[in-house]
C-alpha cells in the first residue's frame, strides 16, 4: 500500500457504487469515487472521500473505457478498484492495465476473467472440475444447426457466448424454430457484445435459478457462502433474491456446494464469485449454468443471512490483508428476501423513467436494510439500468422474512418516479411464492393476472 | 379491534418514538403519534401516519401526564398504546385509564408494574421465584442503618426504593459513611421521586451487569431472548450493550435465564421485560437487580442477534394477535453491540448540549443498524434527554462486531451538536474492551486517561 490509509477507487455508479463506498470507509480506507458527468451528486459521490470525473454521462465514454478508470485510478493514488458488477467489472483489460500500474483490482486475475467469461470455456471448466452441466453445444455454423439441436434435445435456448445479464437468449421448441432463429440471434449478439458466437443448451422448462456465493482465497481455498434462490424472473431478469435456498434437501445442497467448491479449486479463484446452476423441479437435475466473476446485485441477502460483509472482504484481500470472514455453515442463521426496486412502470411494460425525485420514504426496523442510489429531491438519470434501490430483509425464517419484506414493500414511497413496488408486492403477497420456490417461468406466466388485480 | 386497521398511539419521542411508529407500519397499523408541541417536526412525527399535540414542551406537561395519553388514544381511536421506554411506560396509572377505556397497552399488567416497580416488592418477588439474590435490607429508619449495615456487609449500596435509571444510588464503603449519607439520601430520593424509602444492598466492587429479554404471552408461557451485557456504564448510565454476553459459561448462562424464566412464569408476565442481573468477576456468583417492565433503550442488540422484531411482537400480542416469535436458542446466531450517540460533551464532564443540527453522515452497510431521532437540519430540543442516537452492529462474532462499531463510529459525523461518538470510539479501540467483558467500575476507572488520549 502506498500510504497509511489505503485509497480505493470505486469504478461504477448506482447503488452499488455507494456500497462499495461505504465498505472502503467501513476498512479505514479513503474512498474515491470515478464518477461520470451525470453522477456527480449521487448518493456515491456525497458519501465518497473523493470525486473524480471520468468522463461525460454515456457510459460507453465513461464507466465502459478500461484506460480512464485505470487514469483515475493513478491519478487518485489508489492502492486497489473496485469494479461494482456490470461496466468493466469482468473485462480482463481494466484488471491487466491496473496490473501494470502495480494497482490491485478487486476481482479475479485476468485468465479467470477470461476462462469463466466466455461460455464455451467456462463450461470447460465446469466439466474438468467434474461439475455436472447440461446437455450443449458451441455452434460452429449458424446455417447448420439441426444435428446439433437433436444432440442437446429440445426444448432449447439459443445463447449469446459473450453476452450476459440475460440478453440474446432465445427459446427453440422445434427444429424448425431453431433453424430460423439462430442467424437471426447471430446478427443480434454481433450488434450487442461485438462477436456473433452462439452456444445452445437444453432448456428445463419447469426449473428454478439456484445460485452459489464463493469466495476464494486465490490459491485454492473456498469459503461457500451457501446459496441464493433467484428464479422469481422476467425475462431473464432477476426480481426478487433470497437466501438460502428454500426447500433444497441437504443432498441437493451438498452438491451445488461440491461443484461450487471444485471450481474454485480449479482456477484458483480470487474473491467473491457466483457459481449459477438450474435446479431442474421435476427430475431435481443440478446443471450449470455459469460463473459471475463480481460481486453480484444479490450479494446482500447472503451477507444478512450469513452476517458478513463480501465487499468489504473483497477490498481487504486484494490489499493483502486479512478479510476476517468466518467459515460459514452450509446454511445461514437467518434467512433474507431482497426485492429489486427498479425505476420501470409495471402497467406499461415495465418501460423504464427518470428524472426529479419528490419525497422517499423507506421503511425502518430491526433487519431491514435499503442499498439505494435514490433519496428524495434525487434526480434519477436516464442514461444507465433502471435498478433504483433494494430492500433486503432479514428474519429467522422465510415466513417472517417474506412478510416482512411484504411490510417493507408497502411501506415505502418513492414520489415523481414510477417504480416496479406494485409489482413487488403483488408477488409477495402471492401464495404460489409464498408456498415456496417457483420456478423461472413462473413469474412470465402469473404477471397478467396479477397486473389485473393491481389494476 | 375498532376497525379492520388497527391504531396505535405511540406515547413517547425521540428514537424511540420513530422506532415504535415503524413497527405498528411493519405490521400494517396506522401509527398516531402524541408529541409535545417540541416533537412536532420530530423523526417519529414526520414517519407517523397522524401527530396528536398533547401538551407543551415540558414533559411534566405532557409525556408525564397519563390523562393526557388517555384521552389522545380515545380522540385517534386508538386500540393499543405503546409508552416506550421512560415517561408512563412502567406507571400502572396509564395502564388503568387504558383499561377503563377498552384500549389495549403494549406492556405488562398494572399489577406487574406494581410488583416490579418497586424494589423491595420486586425483591420478593425474586426470592418466592428462587432467583438469586444479594444481601439487602429495606431502610426502615434512616437514623438508625448500622445494624442493617453490618447484616448486608459493606461495601453496599444505598437506593431510592421508588427510583431508577440510576439516579439517586450511593455508595458506602464504610459504616461510617452509611450513618452520614442515609439520612442524605432520603432527602435526595423524597425530592426526586416524591418519596423517601431507601434500600441497601450488597456492592459488588467488580461486577458486570448481565441482563436477560424476556418475552412473556401474559399466561406463563416465557420466550427468553438470550442476555445482554451493558457493563460500560458512566454514573450507572448504560453507554455499550452487546447482546450475547460474552465469556459466560454455559452453567452461569442457564443460571440466569432459568432464574428469568421462573420469574415470568410466577408473574404470568406479558410482553417484552428485562430481568437484570449482577455477576460477580470473581466469585462468579449471580445477583438479582431487578426487573424492567418494558422495552429497553438497548433491545436492539437482541433483536439483530436474534433477527426478530420485538417491538412490533409486543404491538402484536397488546392486539391479540400472533406475534410471530421463534422459540429462541440460549446463545443468538449472531453477535451486535450497540453504542449510544448522547449529545453531551465527553470534554466537559459530559454537560449535555442542543440546538440546530448541521449535516449528519451515517455509516452504511451490511450489519449496521441506526435507531435515531437526528437527521441533517433537524432541531435538538433541550427539554429531554440526551440520546440522540444509537449505532447497532451485526457480525458473525464479538470481534468482527466491534471492529464493525468502531468502523461506523469513526464514520459517523454529526455538525453542529457536540456528541459522545469520541468516548465511544476511545473505548471501542481500548484493549480491555476488545479483550472481553470489563467490569461496571471499568469506565469510570479509565475514563481519564482514555480522555487524555483523545485530546
Amino acid at each position: 500500500m502506498s500510504t497509511d490509509r489505503p485509497v480505493v477507487l470505486v469504478a461504477n455508479r448506482g447503488e452499488i457504487a455507494a456500497r462499495i463506498v461505504a465498505a472502503a470507509q467501513r476498512i479505514g480506507a479513503e474512498a474515491v469515487l470515478a464518477a461520470s458527468a451525470a453522477d456527480t451528486q449521487s448518493l456515491a459521490a456525497r458519501a465518497a472521500d473523493r470525486v473524480l470525473v471520468i468522463g461525460p454521462a454515456p457510459s460507453a465514454q465513461s464507466y465502459l473505457r478500461p484506460e480512464l478508470i485505470a487514469q483515475a485510478a493513478v491519478h487518485a493514488g489508489a492502492d486497489v478498484v473496485h469494479p461494482g458488477y456490470g461496466f468493466l467489472s469482468e473485462q480482463p483489460r481494466l484488471c491487466e492495465l491496473l496490473e501494470e500500474e502495480g494497482i490491485a483490482f478487486a476481482g479475479p486475475r485476468p485468465e479467470t476473467l477470461r476462462a469463466v467469461g466466455d461460455k464455451g470455456s467456462a463450461r470447460a471448466v465446469a466439466v474438468a472440475a467434474g461439475v455436472p452441466v447440461s446437455q450443449g453445444r458451441v455452434i460452429t455454423d449458424v446455417h447448420d444447426v439441426a444435428a446439433l439441436g437433436a444432440e442437446v434435445g429440445y426444448p432449447l435456448m439459443v445463447k449469446a457466448i459473450h453476452g450476459g445479464g440475460g440478453r440474446g437468449i432465445r427459446l427453440a421448441t422445434t427444429e424448425a424454430e431453431l433453424v430460423a432463429l439462430a442467424p437471426q440471434a447471430a446478427q443480434e449478439a454481433a450488434a450487442a457484445f461485438g462477436n456473433g458466437d452462439l452456444y445452445m443448451e437444453r432448456y428445463y422448462g419447469s426449473a428454478r435459478h439456484v445460485e452459489v456465493q464463493v469466495f476464494g482465497d486465490g490459491e485454492g481455498g473456498a469459503l461457500i457462502f451457501g446459496d441464493r434462490d433467484c428464479s422469481v424472473q422476467r425475462r431473464h431478469q432477476k426480481l426478487i433474491e433470497e437466501c438460502p435456498a428454500p426447500g433444497l434437501s441437504a443432498e441437493r445442497r451438498r452438491v451445488l456446494h461440491d461443484a461450487s467448491r471444485a471450481l474454485v479449486e480449479a482456477l484458483r479463484y480470487r474473491g467473491a464469485g457466483t457459481v449459477e446452476f438450474l435446479v431442474d423441479t421435476l427430475s431435481d437435475d443440478v446443471v450449470f449454468l455459469e460463473v459471475n466473476a463480481r460481486i453480484q446485485v444479490e450479494h446482500p441477502v447472503t451477507e444478512e443471512a450469513f452476517g458478513v460483509d463480501l465487499v468489504a472482504a473483497q477490498l481487504l484481500l486484494a490489499l493483502g490483508l486479512p478479510t476476517g470472514l468466518p467459515v460459514p455453515p452450509a446454511v445461514p442463521p437467518a434467512v433474507a428476501v431482497e426485492v429489486r426496486i427498479n425505476a420501470e412502470d409495471p402497467a406499461a411494460d415495465f418501460r423504464p423513467n427518470a428524472g426529479r425525485i419528490g419525497q422517499v420514504r423507506w421503511p425502518r426496523g430491526p433487519g431491514i436494510r435499503i442499498d439505494t442510489q435514490i433519496e428524495s429531491g434525487f434526480e434519477f438519470p436516464p442514461y444507465y439500468d433502471s435498478l433504483a434501490a433494494k430492500l433486503i430483509v432479514r428474519a429467522h425464517d422465510r415466513a417472517a422474512a417474506v412478510d416482512g419484506a411484504l411490510a417493507a414493500v408497502r411501506n415505502t414511497r418513492v414520489a415523481g418516479l414510477t417504480t416496479t413496488l406494485p409489482m413487488l408486492e403483488a408477488v409477495l403477497a402471492h401464495e404460489d411464492f409464498r408456498a415456496g420456490p417457483v420456478p423461472t417461468t413462473w413469474f412470465g406466466r402469473e404477471w397478467e393476472s396479477m397486473r389485473e388485480k393491481i389494476g
